[in-house]
C-alpha cells in the first residue's frame, strides 16, 4: 500500500513545507498548456460522453435515477445517478469504513493523494462538468475546478497528516519511583470520528467541496458526498475517481459514496440528522448554516456560509489601475464567488488621488467606466462574466434595482442560451443599511456614501463583525492608516487585501498562503485550511500495559 | 515582556519535547518533600488565615459577597468572595482582552508559564483548599490539586505554544506569472476567539480547570472562571494570583475574573447563554452537558461529562495483585474519580488464574477481601478514600444497596465530622442493565456476571460507546484477547489499562502521555489535550499588500 506514499512523497512534502512557510506554492499546474495537447479534445469528448445517459457509479442505490441538471449556458445535461437510501449509505460507509480506519495513516494518505493526482489527470474532463453546472466560464472552471481544487485536498491531507505523524505510535513510559521505576508500554490509536457528510455548493462544487472530502477520508473516516442538486456532475465525477482508487487499492469503494438528490425529494437534512453523521462539511447559505447548529449537535459541524465582503476606499497612488482592479473583482464569475466584494464605501466628500481630487461620484463613475471597458468585448466579456448559476440571482438583480440610484446597471450578454448578467452598481447613503447590509450573491454592488474613511472602516468590520465576511479591500495612500485598519480588519475575522492592482485580485484565496475563511465572523467556521479543520475529525486512544 | 518567556523557556521546551514523544515526564515535582521544609506549615497558615474572613480579590463586584462553602471534613470555611454580574464581567474580560490579545505570543506565554510557576509555589495552601472542598484527602489533593494540575496547565499551554508559534508572521509570496511575477507581502495575525468562561468542578477544580484557563489564556483570550459554589476556594486563589502575575507584569488583571456563585443563585446559564461568551469549557454532569450542547451554539462548547468505566477480567497470571489493584481503584478518593472504575464484568462461570480456577464468587470476594485490608487501618482508610464531596453521594450508595446483592457494604470511618464512605461492591447479572448501566458516582461498583469474557468486552465497549467511558481496564493472561479488544476499545474511544498491578492505577492518567478524555465517545469532547482542545481558540487572519 505505501507504495503510493512513496509515489507521492515528494508532492506531500512540498505541500507540508508550504503549508508551514505560506509563501507561493502550487502542486497542481494551473495553466492548460502544462496538460499536453491531447487533453482539451479528450476531455471534451469524455464530458459529451456522459451527457444525456446513466452516470455509472457502482455503488448501493435503490434503482432511482436521479438528476435533472441544466447548464446555465441552455442545454439540458440529461445525466442521471443512482438513487439511494441514506440507511443504506451509512450501512455500506460504516461497513468499508471498518478496514479503512484500520490501515495505516501513509496507506490512506497514500491513496487520498492518488486520487488527487488522478482527478489532476481528469482536470479537462472537470472542467467541463464544472462550467456546466456552475456557470463558471471555461478558463476559471478549469482553474478553480481543477487545479486550485486539487491544492485545495493536498492542503487539506498534508495538514491532516502532519497532525497524525505527530503522535509516536508507542512509547515506553517510566516513571521512577524511588530505586525502581514504574514502566508502562504504550500504544497511541487513531480513531475516526465517524462517517463523514459534505454538502456541496452550486458555485465551487470541488474547491469547496474537496478539503472536507479529502480530510475525512485520510483521517479515517467514511464520507458520503451530498452534491447540490444543480452541480452533482463534477463531484460524481470525483467520488467516482475516488472509488475507482480506492478499489484498485482493494478497499472497499464505499467509504466514498454518493448522495444524489433533486430539489423536489432533498436528502441532506435526512443524511446530516442521523444519528451515524459524525462529521458534517457544508458550504451555502446562512439560514441552512444555523439550521444545521440548531439541528446537528451530535455531530462535528464545519460551514461555509454567506459574508457581505467590503472595499474601504480612502485614497489612491494608482486610480486608474485601482479602478481596473476592482472592475475585474466585480464581474468575474459574475460576482457569484463567495470571496467577491459588494460594498464600496466612499467618503461623501470624495478621496485624493494621483490624478487630483476625485469626487464620490467621480470614483463611482470610474468603477463604473471600467467595468464597462472590460466587458466592452463580448467574447472577452463571456470568458471574464461566465453565466449566471440560478435564476435566482437575475430576480436579485431585479429587486436591487430599486435599492438606490443606479450607477451601472446590469444587462445580458447577447448569447442565446446563456443566462447573463453584467454587474449593477447602485449608490446609496450609508445610512441606508436594509439595503445593503444582507448578502445579495450574484452581480450586485453597492457604492456607498460614508462620512469619512473611519466610517468606512467602522461599518466595513463591523458588518463583518455582524453579517459575516470573507475577504474585504482597502485602497489607501496612508500607512499609518492601513497600518491602522489592519488590526480591526483581524479583530472583525477577514482577510484584508490593500492596494490591489494588476493582476491579482481579493476575490483570489491561494492554498498554502491564504486561510479561506477565518472562522471569527458569522461567514463560517470552516478555514480552508487550518489546524482546527482537521485535529477534531480523529481522536487518539491510548492502550497501556505493564511494559515486559 | 519577554523576560518571562526566557525564564521559563527550558520549562516550556521540556514540555513540548515530552507532549512529542509522551513518555514520562513532570514540569513539577509531584513529592511534597521537594518543597522545602517550611512549606507545609506555611501553606496551612496561608489556609488558616483566609478561613472566616472575605477574600480578596481586586476585581469589578457588585458589592455582594458570595460563599458558603462547607469542608466534607465538617467545618464552614466561612470564606466569602466578591459577587459579580455577569455583564459587568463580560465588559471588564473584553476591555482587558483589547491589550492582551495584540500582546506577542511569547509574551502571553511567559505571563502563563510564571503565573503556573506561582501556582506551583503555592501548592500546599492550593492542597489544603482542594481538600476541603473536594475533600480529597491531603496527600492527593496536593499531588492532584498542585504539581499534577500544574503540569496539565502546562500541557495546555505547551500544545497552545506549538501551535501558534507554528505561523509565520509575516511572508513575501511571490508567484510566477510569465516574465515576471506578482508579489505579496503577508501578515499573519492571530486573533483570539472572545471570552472564555470555564466551569469547575466540585472534585478536581484545579486539575480539571487549568488546561482551559490557560489555554484559553496564551491564545489571546479573557477568561471567566465559574467555579462550582462547593469548591471555589481552590479557583479562587488561582485566579487571583494569576492576577497578581497579569498586574506584574503591566497588563489589565480582568484578563482573568471569577464568577462566585451560589446553589440558590447560579450564574452559570447567564454567563454562557450570553452572547459574548465565545468559548465555553465545562467539567460536570451528562445533563447541564446535553444542556449547554442544546443551548450555546454561539461559542464554541468543551466538556468533560460522566462516563461509566469498566473493569474486564478475563484470567490473570496474578490473582492477587490484580484484586489488589482494583481494591485500590476502587478506594481511591472514594470512587469519586472521573476515571474511577463501576463495573467489574466476570464470566459466570470464573476464570483462570495463577492460583487456579477461581469462580465468580471468588474474584468478587477477592476483590472486597482486599478492600478490607487496604481499608483495615482507620488512618490508612482515610489516607485513601478522602472525605465524600457531597451529601449525594451518600444517598446514591444507599439506594444502590437495592440493586442487587451485596458482596461488600459500605461503612463511614469512625471520624468525627468527615463525611466518608467505603466502597459498595453490588453484584449483579449482566442481563440487569438498568443496575449498572448509569453512572453511579461515588464508592459504588458492580460485579457483573456475563456469559464469558466476548460478552464481557462487548457489554464494557457497549456501554462506552452509548453511556460515556473515560477508562477501562482489562486482565487477561492471553495475548491474543488483548491484542484484539484493544481494537474494540479503541473505537470504543475508551483509554484502556491492561494488566496493571503494583503502584499504578486505572484511575491515574498522566500528563504529556495518556489522552484523558478521548473525544471519542460520550463522556466529553475536551481531550487534556490534544491539538483539537486548543486549535480553536485562536483563529488567523491574513493581510496582504502588494510587496514593495
Amino acid at each position: 500500500m505505501n507504495a503510493l506514499f512513496e509515489k507521492h512523497k515528494a508532492l506531500l512534502d512540498g505541500a507540508l513545507d508550504a503549508a508551514a512557510k505560506r509563501g507561493f506554492w502550487a502542486g497542481f499546474a494551473e495553466s492548460q498548456k502544462s496538460y499536453g495537447e491531447t487533453g482539451p479534445k479528450e476531455g471534451q469528448a469524455a464530458y459529451q460522453a456522459l451527457l444525456d445517459a446513466a452516470f455509472e457509479l457502482d455503488q448501493p442505490s435503490n434503482g432511482a435515477r436521479i438528476g435533472r441538471e441544466v447548464s446555465p449556458y441552455g442545454q439540458s445535461l440529461g445525466i442521471t445517478y443512482p438513487g439511494a437510501e441514506p440507511d443504506s449509505l451509512f450501512g455500506a460507509a460504516a461497513a468499508a469504513a471498518r478496514v479503512w480506519s484500520a490501515a495505516s495513516i501513509e496507506t490512506r494518505v497514500g491513496i487520498a493523494l492518488e486520487i488527487v493526482a488522478r482527478l489532476n489527470q481528469h482536470s479537462f474532463l472537470i472542467a467541463h462538468a464544472v462550467q456546466h453546472t456552475t456557470g463558471q466560464a471555461f478558463a476559471m472552471a478549469f482553474q478553480a475546478g481543477g487545479p486550485h481544487a486539487q491544492d485545495r485536498a493536498l492542503e487539506a491531507i498534508a495538514y491532516a497528516y502532519a497532525e497524525m505523524a505527530r503522535l509516536p505510535s508507542s512509547v515506553l513510559w517510566e516513571k521512577p519511583a524511588g530505586k525502581t521505576s514504574i514502566r508502562l508500554d504504550k500504544d497511541f490509536i487513531i480513531v475516526p470520528r465517524g462517517t463523514g457528510i459534505v454538502i456541496g455548493c452550486a458555485t465551487f462544487p470541488t474547491w469547496n467541496g474537496y478539503p472536507a472530502i479529502f480530510a475525512d477520508l485520510v483521517t479515517g473516516n467514511a464520507v458520503i458526498v451530498k452534491p447540490h442538486p444543480a452541480a452533482i456532475l463534477p463531484l460524481a465525477i470525483s467520488v467516482k475517481i475516488g472509488r475507482e482508487v480506492l478499489r484498485e487499492a482493494g478497499f472497499d469503494p464505499n467509504v466514498l459514496l454518493l448522495a444524489a438528490d433533486e430539489p423536489e425529494a432533498p436528502l441532506t437534512k435526512h443524511l446530516v440528522t442521523d444519528p451515524r453523521a459524525s462529521l458534517v462539511d457544508f458550504t451555502g447559505s446562512s439560514a441552512f448554516g444555523q439550521w444545521l447548529r440548531d439541528n446537528v449537535r451530535h455531530a462535528l459541524v464545519f460551514t461555509e456560509e454567506a459574508g457581505v465582503n467590503s472595499i474601504v476606499i480612502d485614497s489612491t497612488k494608482a486610480f486608474k489601475a485601482m479602478c481596473q482592479n476592482i472592475a475585474f473583482s466585480l464581474s468575474l464569475y459574475s460576482g457569484q464567488m463567495c470571496t467577491a466584494p459588494q460594498n464600496i464605501f466612499i467618503p461623501r466628500a470624495g478621496i485624493e488621488t494621483d490624478e487630483g481630487h476625485k469626487s464620490f461620484e467621480d470614483v463611482a463613475a470610474g468603477i463604473a467606466t471600467s467595468i464597462d471597458e472590460l466587458l466592452g468585448d463580448p467574447a472577452r466579456a463571456a470568458g471574464i462574466l461566465g453565466a449566471v448559476q440560478s435564476e435566482a440571482t437575475l430576480a436579485r438583480i431585479s429587486a436591487a434595482r430599486g435599492l438606490g440610484r443606479i450607477v451601472r446597471d446590469s444587462a445580458p450578454l447577447s448569447v442565446s442560451g446563456m443566462r447573463s448578467a453584467t454587474p449593477l452598481i447602485v449608490a446609496v447613503d450609508a445610512e441606508e443599511e436594509a439595503a445593503y447590509l444582507e448578502e445579495r450573491f450574484g452581480p450586485i454592488a453597492f457604492v456607498i456614501a460614508t462620512a469619512d474613511t473611519q466610517d468606512s472602516i467602522a461599518r466595513a468590520t463591523g458588518s463583518a463583525k455582524t453579517r459575516g465576511a470573507i475577504t474585504a479591500a482597502l485602497y489607501s495612500a496612508d500607512d499609518a492608516l492601513v497600518a491602522e485598519a489592519a488590526s480591526a480588519y483581524a479583530v472583525a475575522g477577514v482577510a484584508l487585501s490593500v492596494n490591489l492592482t494588476g493582476g491579482i485580485y481579493v476575490n483570489q484565496s491561494a492554498a498554502f498562503s491564504d486561510y479561506h475563511v477565518s472562522g471569527a465572523n458569522p461567514a463560517g467556521n470552516a478555514c480552508l485550511t487550518d489546524t482546527a479543520y482537521v485535529a477534531g475529525r480523529f481522536r487518539v486512544v491510548c492502550v497501556r500495559r505493564p511494559a515486559a
